[in-house]
């Protein structure tokens, strides 16, 4: 069935899908109802073509600008640094943030050979220089990465008047301490709060 | 972002794949090259305008037959009867059996309101009738309605000379005995063979 073997192979080259359930979702689709197959084949064959980068943040955007750099209601005091696009989404939909963002474009990696020059540093810089934010967050990732951009962004807004924060790092809320990883470990202890 | 959204929701009503999955494969469609994307989506939109059902043996087909009726290599005696079109990939691309095949299209199940007449038996009967088959394996599931239609087809097929068989059921290969469940076990033991 080369159609189906086709689909197959398409559907496993995405992340988390292995052969089997490539297999399965084939199957099913071809179960399927026809208007929800062609709505989910036109949504991926066009997810591209109507999501850019917003000019100032670096968020996904439809429109010129992203919503939240649009959205006036968004405090604009604050800004959150990240490293991906989708880190925007999760923080928003978290609920508890409702100031500014600025997405790098990913974190320095020196073995990978991304350098400061390849993120959006300069105009994190330029931004902070003319907004009027009073903290930056640095919601990078806990990882080697993300410390050493949210050590060298510390560096880059020592001259303003602002505060930089950085977001905490520790047990996961309803994990077990049994599971927790020696690194994670380390952190929560180093970063013990008064009780 | 409601266009990532809107993919996001039609992605999640896919098996085995739940919110957060969904969303890691919509980020990931936004990344990837816009060429693969246009070739899934076009995959998966026109999946079932090219798929139709063998008229004769309930298989998925291209053609019009399906690629086991139409290969005159195969063994024409024998005639291997599964559940779902699905079963016939799985057994053809086990390599080890080549004979044709019988879809029911489903198992008895009075609890669903399946009966004999809603599967495929009356064509089963009408094809061991006219062809030359010397035995018919039964491959529907190792379930109670997969062991329900086993006992319905070895009715039907009685008043012929032909042998009758049934997958064999135990414990699964590289399995362990502790992880075995009980139901598994005692069909090992009931149909336990000479060593």
């Amino acid at each position: 069935m080369e159609r189906i073997d086709s689909l197959v192979k398409l559907l496993s080259r995405l992340p988390g899908i292995g052969g089997k359930s490539a297999s399965r979702i084939a199957y099913h689709l071809i179960g399927a109802d026809e208007t929800y197959n062609k709505a989910l084949g036109n949504a991926i064959a066009t997810i591209k073509e109507n999501i850019h980068f917003c000019p100032v943040c670096g968020a996904y955007a439809e429109a010129d600008r992203c919503e939240y750099c649009l959205d006036e209601g968004r405090d604009k005091n604050l800004l959150c640094v990240v490293e991906q696009p989708q880190d925007v989404i999760t923080i928003a939909s978290s609920g508890i943030y409702n100031g500014l963002f600025h997405v790098l474009g990913g974190a320095i990696n020196p073995l990978e050979g991304i350098g400061p020059d390849q993120l959006s540093f300069a105009s994190l810089k330029q931004r902070v220089k003319e907004g009027s934010f009073k903290e930056v967050i640095i919601a990078t990732n806990p990882t080697e990465e993300g410390d050493t951009s949210a050590l060298y962004i510390r560096q880059i807004l020592k001259p303003f008047d602002i505060t930089v924060t950085r977001l905490a790092s520790g047990l996961p809320i309803g994990g077990d301490l049994e599971y927790a990883d020696r690194l994670t470990l380390a952190r929560s202890i180093r970063g013990r709060v008064s009780f």
